[in-house]
């Protein structure tokens, strides 16, 4: 406890920790940089390997954490490394696993076009809390910025993460997944403001849920290569809910377990 | 569309404006800010009175808006007078109407500490979506703060909100409403982590859902005071979700009306 660590800003470890608040960059190295005790615990557990955690010198750590990856730090560098309002003093590099191949059988939820990172991180922790394991984004905020990471809360180990730039792109709608042709495929439901199904008419099964974002919804083209829609019951006639509720709401909904299990 | 308009700082109107954005003001004086085309026309559907409409000259407005409460302002006063990142050129300063007394028999949704703005907005466009009359506040975010009125999406409107400093002021836990002594006033249902029923084993009937904050949950004492319990069924074995979208779901499981109505 007494081994002050690093307090150089220009060590070159931290200066590549600082290169990688850009996003972009993070994607690209295949880096995830998790702040705080309970997404890093949450990401250990899950399985991520950390390639380094940073701890503010004087602060205790789980003793399931990985003690040949702790480097303590200066509180000035912990600061400088975090990107939190309020920095916590615990930050970890994880490498994020490449996923396997999408599989087309198992279904997961597809999220389009979620600009604000605070609903798209929400969105994936509810994914993880109902237990799907692939979670496909097209275009929307980068799933590597810090503050979708911060809020899945550590969950975003828990799932495969795919991203595509364009709805175009989308296997699943091309039916150009490795089984997607077959009636094993798990079906497209789209979540819709109107007009579409009310949830319990829905067969408990796979399926790739479509959310839209709060502006746009889902365009024409993606509710075309949709088998399903799907309509939140909302008796209170008011604007629909945001598209994290609406979508959280739908999660659960098509892929939470019945009471007699 | 050529009046200037207001364009001073110094107008007494914009002064005042001004003084507001203090949440604790707004809510003293009874005044409730809202900014945005949507907002403030779902505002003015459920029936709110607009003071003054403040609108950046040159903007069009609906022709639903009373004409006689459009304040024409300079894009400098505009901006000035928002609290919004990007101003939208549009905000209104409505009365917030003195609810009525609570209803026992009524139910609806308590929120217990949530101090996270965007939360506590959400939730109440949650109870509003689910037609919930009444929304019950306990500590937590000041409702009249903007973020908070913003992220209902106006239908902060819709709904009638109480707000208590402490958990004892409850009078639903302490049975001192009016009618709440009865067999027919609604019981008490908190939404917790683990050990509580499957929401589908609650008969569809009007109920005080308590949701809590992330951090801290319910108290022993609300615990105590609640004759139901509900835990969401959540396969995935990850950290719970957080408290907006927990409540957001706990809200659907027991007040979205069925398939067959």
């Amino acid at each position: 406890m007494n081994d002050p660590g690093i307090s150089s800003l220009d060590n070159q470890l931290i200066k590549q920790i600082r290169q990688w608040h850009d996003a972009r960059l993070c994607r690209e190295a295949g880096v995830c940089l998790v702040e705080g005790q309970r997404a890093i615990t949450a990401c250990l557990l899950a399985g991520w390997e950390a390639q380094h955690i940073f701890i503010n010198a004087g602060l205790s750590y789980a003793p399931s954490w990985p003690a040949d990856k702790i480097r303590r730090v200066s509180e000035r560098v912990a600061a400088k490394i975090s990107q939190a309002h309020t920095p916590s003093g615990y930050l970890a590099n994880f490498r994020a696993p490449t996923p396997p191949p999408l599989e087309a059988i198992a279904g997961g939820l597809v999220l389009v076009g979620i600009s604000d990172p605070g609903n798209l991180g929400t969105l994936i922790r509810c994914a993880a809390a109902f237990a799907l394991k692939q979670v496909v984004l097209v275009g929307g905020a980068d799933p590597f910025a810090h503050k979708v990471i911060q809020s899945t809360a550590g969950t975003v180990a828990n799932i495969h993460l795919y991203r595509f730039e364009h709805e175009d792109e989308l296997p699943m709608l091309r039916n150009s997944l490795p089984g997607s042709s077959s009636a094993l495929a798990a079906p497209c439901c789209a979540l819709v403001v109107r007009d579409g199904q009310h949830p319990a008419t829905f067969a408990r099964k796979p399926r790739w849920l479509f959310v839209g974002s709060e502006a746009n919804g889902l365009s024409t083209k993606v509710l075309a290569g949709c088998q399903e829609q799907l309509t939140l019951p909302m008796p209170g006639q008011t604007e629909s809910l945001n598209a994290a509720m609406a979508g959280a709401i739908a999660c659960y909904a098509l892929f939470a377990p019945p009471a007699n299990r």
